[in-house]
């Protein structure tokens, strides 16, 4: 059976979204098909202006509205803590803890060798000319301080890789203080059913009480 | 943390798709946004053509690109064997087992009062009258054979009685036979572990080997 090129066009267009299999696009495609006009116009709007009505915060590499975005540009937040993520939805997902007083810094990804990711794909030479720049500052108070700067790359092997890797290049400027976010069980979680390398780093991780 | 206004467009649009959770949403908009222009313009375009690029086939109100779609319109087709089922996504899954040789009718849905879906919102109607066009084609020859109506509404409680009351309106016409899908346990499923409802059917629609 042949069906209309238009909905195929559509199924293949929805199949290539990450997470959305074939079956799931058919069924999403006779959504569309079957909502009003205007529900699927506003859809296909809203796809369409997504990259056009948003810019890269010029400091972060976060996504943004403005030249430098909601984050960075507030003076409530500490500029000297940086957490360094790899995609933007890592900051969204930090920010909805709350709490966290620092700024971000977005890599863009992970080093990976296989898809022919390496350092020079990452904002890391960003990030090391934006520490530069801060301890470079004409305050010579807060110069005293530490730049604290957060690894919060997945615990992934592609992720602990380019942690070592940035840790390696920006622990040699001056008054500097590295860290790696926690790892180990995660909460509501079973000792019973946790994997090895999850187990091993809790128990690496453990932490006086 | 405020979201540029058009990633925020993006999430709520795609949110609003059948079993697009928040996280999932996000996720795809995010997706969309690191995409090339060209990729995330291909679904945009393609959500905007589905509705214009397509017809409802005018005799069996299935998807189709012309006037009457391929299954109505392909005479190898018999005719006279029409399975009634609630949305254009059913006839695929049919389609895709093969070997039916018979033609379809798409209801548009079920009937649910819950939702004020009633008879006559579904092309019941319109099923009624396509079985007295075909009962008062001039064909004598072929009029003396029966009409089947395979009844392949889900087996849900508004799919079981959307398929009661076709079967009413219907069964009354000369030269009617009536069927309803097979229903019971699934392939390679277990009767340990079945539910109550499906037990009985598997039980009721029991079949001599």
């Amino acid at each position: 059976m042949q069906l209309p090129r238009a909905i195929d066009n559509l199924i293949k267009a929805l199949g290539r979204l990450p997470g959305i299999g074939p079956k799931t696009a058919s069924r999403l495609a006779f959504y569309l098909l079957n909502v009003p006009e205007a529900v699927a116009g506003e859809l296909a709007l809203a796809i369409g202006n997504v990259k056009k009505n948003t810019k890269v915060c010029r400091i972060c590499f976060g996504v943004s509205e403005t030249e430098v975005c909601g984050v960075c540009g507030d003076s409530r937040r500490n500029q000297r803590i940086i957490c360094v993520v790899e995609r933007m939805v890592d900051v969204l997902a930090l920010e909805n803890v709350g709490g966290y007083v620092g700024v971000y810094h977005v890599l863009g990804g992970v080093i990976n060798p296989l898809e022919h990711v390496g350092p020079e794909d990452l904002k890391i030479g960003e990030l090391i000319l934006r520490i530069t720049k801060i301890t470079n500052s004409n305050n010579q108070l807060e110069n005293d301080q530490n730049i604290e700067i957060i690894l919060a790359t997945n615990p992934t092997m592609e992720g602990e890789a380019t942690a070592l890797y940035i840790k390696k290049q920006v622990e040699s400027l001056p008054n500097i203080k590295v860290t790696r976010i926690g790892s180990g069980l995660p909460m509501g979680g079973d000792l019973e059913y946790a994997d090895l390398a999850t187990l091993a780093h809790a128990m690496a991780g453990r932490q006086v009480m």
